[in-house]
């Protein structure tokens, strides 16, 4: 494992978001305290010139609408060409028809160099017939890591389908992160936060395959740290802050849990 | 006193919000701090499926656009539909011509199951001649009860006023919930959240006139509870919600405060 | 220093705000925990109506869009004509051509009593030749307090320059302001937060240079509080608010940490 988190604090890349507004400012705050910058801007008139200063990108549907996929596409064709990793998180694909044609629109328009998602989300991008409930990650009917692997393949990409264990793949490597704590699940935004970090970390790691999976371990190591102080998702919140933070390299090696299939 | 609480955490509803950019945050993270299912969706092309699927449907209009208007009001014809419960937070009725128009042509041409506001703003919507300090709770020469008793009846709706004591009124029963503390006042968003609260507690109790009440005296006690271990209003919304999550119908039953008028 | 903190207590100013969507809620909820009274409202049909009711209009322009620009001029026309004090926080200008373009016309169309940014971005603004990387404060080639002092003169205004140390000029008077704690930089949002809190300072206080100042004074000791107890940045912000509730105009007095020259 490299020491991306210490690489990380020393260059500060610059992430640009084009996000919900749901969780946007958890987005930059969870990017901030990684030691990367956040820097977020969707206006059509200047969004492709913030990515090219930027070192990643990272999309985010969770409070999609026409005009923001357009400069999502803006910026993703400028990511592109200069070949900086960008992130989808496919927020609450499955709920509605629309988002399933933007997710579609997007996929179909630009390269996405990492596609993350719930099961439901993911299976259903991939085609599965899947039901989602909301924009919350449910069980599916498949084989997790069998979608995973098809879809990274057929999309030429990196699949990260996050849920009580992650799956990262590339179409021939696949990783299961076990790293993480059922409290990440009790505060809303920890999935969004994800894929700031899972983009900060491609941002300097050019395997993004090891990148996602380094950037899930970290972040559930955090979890795990928080967790064991925390009495609800109040405290649990201020604490996983605090244990991003302090965070190192030597630590998240010494308690990662993952394994290679 | 219904079990409520355990029936959300078991059914885990979807509570639709169309809401203001400022608290969103706090709606979705309360709403899932309760054990029931957050999403926010406002693009006219999804938001109707969205509401569809949903089990409640939460509007407010504190960061109010007319296009975000247009699509409380798919929502909302969808939810009316559907017979769920559609919330109203009219924030900040009687600062602007502008906002009143809205509220009134929300009013007019959907129905609100619960209109909700501090005393100002229902004074306001109901016709009385009141002055309101920007999107702040003020006391109003009117006598609250009576506003709030004869507004439910005009519009057959349940109507929420909150303040010092909060007044839920369906026409024939007024409650007066007393639970609650002054520290709730000293965070922006408590008010968005009650709304949310109440959101999911309608979607799981018909007597909505029952779930707002309840949903203030639920949230009132988890607020009593966090006040007495804060310093200020950074401890206070950690304990809030840490308080809420450890929250039981038992400790309700044993601390609610509400007064039948 | 006059007792500012206990006018706007008693006052409660109402602060208006067009502002990102990223810290919008923390704007809000640090305006509040200072006691003055936030309200956001941006649709051109009511924000000038908004402003007219306020007694100061703070403006950030960190998700700018052509539409919200225009939403800010028909604001600060409002607050011109009304000569209550209009902040402008100048987020990421340098970084775009449209940020820059945009920042050009709202100097060029309306009056703003109080220009606040980075070293970087106020360079950039007064004509220097400067860098920037994203929305962050970086270091400049120019001597910062011969920027501030001149720009200041030039359009008229204060210039606020934030930093490690603060710089407040208006082209006659300069202050350093000393106080402050490096973990301010460590979360999403303290620059914008600072906006607000000068644009309650000077809703109260009509030299507004003298608010500038004392506002980062009553920030900086509060984050120097802050500090002390914490752990990172998590506790950092929960201790932050707890400071900034529980601060006093005596307590500030005798730790303010500010230079004139």
């Amino acid at each position: 494992m490299k020491d991306t988190l210490k690489t990380i604090r020393e260059t500060k890349p610059l992430i640009h978001h084009i996000t919900n507004w749901v969780t946007i400012y958890e987005c930059a705050n969870m990017t901030r305290a990684f030691g990367a910058l956040p820097v977020m801007a969707h206006a059509p008139e200047e969004c492709a010139d913030m990515t090219k200063i930027s070192s990643a990108l990272v999309l985010n549907i969770g409070t999609l609408t026409s005009e923001i996929i357009d400069s999502m596409l803006l910026s993703a064709a400028a990511a592109n060409e200069k070949k900086i990793p960008v992130v989808l998180d496919a927020v609450g694909v499955g709920a509605t028809k629309f988002r399933d044609e933007m997710a579609a629109k997007i996929l179909g328009s630009v390269h996405i160099d990492i596609i993350k998602g719930n099961y439901s989300e993911i299976a259903k991008l991939a085609g599965e017939n899947e039901e989602t409930k909301g924009v919350e990650a449910t069980s599916i009917n498949a084989d997790p890591e069998k979608v995973a692997k098809a879809f990274a393949k057929a999309e030429s990409c990196i699949v990260v389908m996050t849920g009580k264990e992650d799956i990262i793949s590339d179409g021939n490597r696949t990783f299961i992160v076990k790293n993480g704590h059922e409290l990440m699940g009790s505060i809303v935004g920890t999935g969004c936060m994800a894929a700031s970090i899972i983009g900060s970390f491609a941002s300097v790691n050019p395997d993004y395959c090891d990148a996602a999976k380094d950037a899930l371990c970290y972040f559930g190591v955090a979890g795990e740290l928080a967790a064991a102080k925390s009495n609800g998702p109040g405290s649990f919140k201020v604490y996983l802050y605090d244990e991003v933070f302090n965070l190192s390299d030597e630590k998240v090696k010494s308690m990662r849990n993952v394994e290679e299939r």
